[in-house]
């Protein structure tokens, strides 16, 4: 398995956003979706090995994480399908456990320190322009991103005390292209 | 420069898709809009040395080719907004030649064959499942890609004439993807 998590500083925590205006409204919630696109669909296909986190730590009740993995359904690959599963998914009664929905997003009142906590024992990375170039990841990574305001540094610390920050060169990549990037490593590393 | 150029078998040719409905009003029109995104943006920018032409055969009037590079203003980084401005050109009044919108997208009725033209004494690589693997790209490449249907045979043997037929590996990836690992392997290289 290999598991994404996405950073939002702004991304909205209710669903109090409008799915034609999810750059402004949502908080950035456009460059989740591509995000979700880019960790999970491949040509024709969905990926057996990947999941993908979004840490939401806008308003007005953050945080909240959402997780999209294989078993999702009814899912189409473009912004507007995964916005509106995104707006649903806060719609939902949920507390700090996770909440399955019925066709298989997850989604609870977790911080990125608790969704940290969960991967314990597997390598962590973190992705950062000033990070050791990789090219190579461990069996079972989890790479942690930011949105396009970057990770809180009390935040990436706490990833960091069991984790390495890298780079995937002298470029600063969308997250989205981060992920096409990362995914394609790990596909030519197996 | 870098130049990709996506075929897209059932992109409309015309305006009359909702803008709410890419995928299926509109051939994947999303799929083009996502491509643009790889294509151009990187973290808080837009590459200097990178296009996009986006080759539409799908009803009412094909083909149609729209250009989006570097000197595009006014356009976000989100499938709406680009194919809002995919719409908005093809809404435009424009012939054989290319006609230069007002925020500098270009579109013309050329075809795929036009375009490749367009290309000579460039290196082509034409991105299959079945091509060889590479990981490295001439200086001022012209990368071709189709959409979730491919190319047609006809036009795959065309741009092949002076071309060389290419895989990023085992996997099949989005059109987005492989634009984003294409963009990172000439960054890598530069």
């Amino acid at each position: 398995m290999r598991t994404f998590i996405l950073f939002m500083r702004k991304a909205r925590t209710d669903n109090k956003f409008n799915i034609e205006d999810m750059p402004g409204s949502g908080g950035r919630i456009d460059l989740a979706a591509r995000c979700v696109n880019s960790a999970l669909w491949i040509s024709h296909n969905m990926r057996d090995d990947s999941e993908i986190y979004c840490i939401l730590n806008g308003p007005s009740n953050p945080p909240v994480t959402i997780r999209f993995g294989r078993e999702i359904k009814r899912v189409s690959p473009d912004e507007r399908s995964i916005g509106i599963w995104i707006k649903k998914a806060l719609s939902e009664d949920f507390g700090k456990e996770w909440h399955i929905m019925n066709n298989g997003i997850m989604v609870a009142r977790k911080s990125f320190q608790d969704v940290i906590k969960e991967m314990k024992d597997r390598p962590i990375y973190v992705l950062h322009e000033k990070g050791k170039k990789v090219s190579k990841f461990k069996k079972d990574s989890v790479i942690v991103l930011g949105d396009h305001l970057g990770i809180p540094s009390k935040d990436e610390k706490f990833a960091l005390r069991n984790g390495e920050k890298i780079s995937l060169g002298k470029t600063s990549y969308l997250a989205s292209s981060c992920i096409s990037i990362v995914n394609w490593m790990i596909d030519e590393d197996a």
